[in-house]
């Protein structure tokens, strides 16, 4: 599927890792070359863009020529070695400033590396910079932070969509080739599809979270931002510490596409793009699967219960002593949270194992289930309500509605951008049985090709 | 040590359930005879101690001709084989009416036995009837329930403690020799130190609570009640379905006093009696043991957030469709208990986590740890507030002072009838480490001989 190029365009969009590692070992590119290039195209782009918070060119350019000196010596630390990389704002860093997007740790330097960075240091990643995270991670529209809006790639007065927004837009604007993100209720899926690019949420638990600043135990995950699948695939591997298991013997999928409006409005124009990339990508194989319209509603409640519970937990004292320094909407947020009672949460604990039973269950039919990743594309930085139809909804929930599903029942699911509607781009998410994340990435990555 | 005995005595006060077994395999008594002089018993003293809430003297007698027929037939079930025994009114019971103590549930009738019923049944145990158990087990005192207050065998104008109140007081009086009681707070140390026998805790989930009503699911506890320990090991192992271990070569014991006031104020007279029942059980291996000041803030927080917490969740429905159903001073507990907020409840369980690994470390360093079971005598039925020393304390909180800390941490516990003081029973605890149970129990049964 062909994307058009966005206006505001660096020197990796729609890169692929994959040959840039080709050229990497070939001598034809240093990765000194490679660190400059994302450092151009950040100094040129991020004025407009705000995916960046940090950078520190002269410790990448050390990173680089140390990765170009392996590779001289004749050492090969894998895939991404010597590839630039751009690390979401709430996984700490040793080396740079991590504020999680709150004025509460600005200025905040990390003892020491989250696990997941340790590891694609490890790998030979050139760590170029941190980016943009809505407040503590708490928000699905990026445009809240101690470092203000992250800005879309295709159209700078509209959100990236959050709270990865920096990983997004450094990736589609082609700033850096690939980023790590975090996704709680869909923070990585949701600006990728709203930013056209690749955006995987593995299972729960496959990535470690040590050393990631908690939003929410139970439902937060680490994974990947990139152009391609085969480049997710490459730094979840890394950050996993384990390889994807090759495809097994091809067999007939069984896809099934979700109810439209199982999980609340969809733009009509959106969803009928959407179910045209699915029938392309999967034939056949699509069915309708209605099943997930009664759980629909048990599902998101059960998760908004969590999570609230969850992130009050984290910031009960800095609420306690100085609730100003959250942004306001953030802080807003977290008022409700604290308010969840004890049995709900309990409630909540024992729906979320039955909601993830009924998934196992629902898998048997199933080798997919597929979706928008988001009902609407991106809205104006601010924007609050958004008119889908007839009826003016509300952004931070539609945005949301499709994803955070995926993240009560811990499944792989991957975000996938099929085309542009009114010049934004539209995503497409696939969802995969428990712990089959190497399947969906093999499928993936085999049936989806981006142009 | 010497007890004197109650005013109020049935056929089995001070019996060992070892020595009526031999006789029952001797062939000089049957078990409907001494099913018979249960019933004899209850139907004498019940209307004063309101022990029983239900007993149905044809069924009991049944399973006795039963129980007679095997050992006729030349088979043996073992040491509970023909034994009566009563269970508390929160464990269902097929034949029985099972009410939890509650006008929600009054004349309810399970389908079908607990686990722990179920196997008392296959050990041949004869059931004689359910005891009393403060509503739904929320209250420590036993004095209210649907069908009232359980009384003190030593002075019937006093509680038994709760929640397993008839059970205790079954026991103490000599209704019964043995008894299955809970306990999530203390609800079988408590009863058993203030009627004066032994009431043994378990480790946490040792013995199964398929059909015991839940009060919260991390602290209840099913266990015996008993005049003696041996009697007490014979029907854990039947509920627990397994037979402890025979003692290891003995080893010098390193036994903690747990500093007085650690967990509340203390009868001064009480605390110096149970320290020379404690010196005598123990002698030199007796040592002051502080640790547990700093931690027994939190320890009993951590309980209350756990309990309260899980309680509601338990009665949710019921509080809203019927609160005046319930007893007013279980009614304004579940008020309370509505009001624990998630992530209180969260920080609870990782407290919870914390305080267990806290008592593995102290553990190495104590095989056991004893204190006062409960650091007064029973009060006054309905009493809600008692005098000790120079302060007016509340009655519910000093009873559960000096127990709940062992159902956080899960650490199996008993109770010992160590003396009278001012003509009420005065209880000793000992608390083993993590899953200890069968050493707590083969060393107190060889050192606390009751006359």
């Amino acid at each position: 599927m062909s994307l058009a190029k966005p206006p505001h365009v660096g020197s990796f969009f729609g890169q692929s890792v994959i040959a840039l590692a080709e050229r990497l070992r070939a001598g034809s590119l240093t990765s000194v070359e490679l660190t400059q290039a994302a450092l151009d195209s950040i100094e040129r782009l991020n004025p407009t863009l705000n995916a960046f918070v940090h950078v520190d060119a002269p410790v990448a350019l050390a990173q680089a020529r140390k990765a170009d000196e392996l590779f001289a010596q004749g050492l090969d630390l894998g895939p991404l070695h010597g590839i630039p990389v751009a690390v979401k704002d709430n996984i700490d860093t040793f080396d740079h400033v991590t504020t999680y997007g709150s004025a509460h740790f600005a200025g905040f330097k990390p003892s020491r590396d989250a696990l997941c960075v340790q590891r694609l240091r490890e790998a030979g990643a050139v760590i170029v910079g941190k980016t943009l995270t809505h407040e503590f991670a708490y928000g699905p529209t990026g445009d809240r932070s101690l470092q203000g809006a992250a800005r879309n790639p295709w159209d700078a007065r509209c959100i990236t969509g959050g709270s990865s927004a920096g990983s997004a837009a450094a990736v589609a604007s082609g700033m850096v080739p690939l980023a790590l993100g975090t996704d709680t209720g869909g923070s990585i899926r949701i600006p990728a599809g709203l930013c056209g690019v690749v955006g995987f949420k593995p299972s729960f638990a496959s990535v470690p979270l040590e050393g990631v600043f908690p939003l929410s135990s139970s439902l937060d995950h680490v994974g990947p931002i990139a152009n391609h699948v085969e480049d997710a695939r490459l730094l979840f591997e890394v950050v996993a510490g384990r390889v994807c298991a090759p495809m097994a013997n091809p067999r007939p999928l069984r896809v099934g596409w979700i109810t439209t409006g199982s999980f609340g409005p969809v733009d009509a124009e959106l969803d009928r793009q959407v179910y045209q990339a699915a029938q392309q990508l999967f034939g056949e194989a699509l069915q309708d699967a209605a099943e997930l319209v009664p759980l629909a509603a048990e599902m998101k409640d059960t998760l908004l219960v969590l999570q609230r519970a969850e992130a009050f937990d984290v910031h009960a004292e800095r609420m306690q002593d100085a609730p100003h320094t959250f942004e306001q909407e953030v802080r807003e947020r977290l008022e409700l949270s604290r308010e969840v009672r004890g049995w709900q949460y309990i409630r909540a604990q024992s729906s979320q194992v039955r909601l993830k039973a009924a998934m196992a269950r629902l898998f048997e039919h199933y080798d997919f289930l597929v979706s928008p990743s988001v009902p609407i594309t991106a809205t104006a930085v601010d924007a609050r309500e958004v008119r889908v139809g007839e009826q003016d909804i509300d952004v931070r929930a539609a945005l949301l509605s499709h994803t955070s599903a995926w993240n009560l029942t811990g499944l792989p699911a991957i975000s996938l951008p099929v085309g542009l509607l009114r010049g934004m781009p539209v995503g497409l998410q696939v969802i995969g049985a428990a712990g089959e994340d190497d399947r969906l990435l093999r499928v993936m990555a085999q049936r989806f090709v981006r142009d």
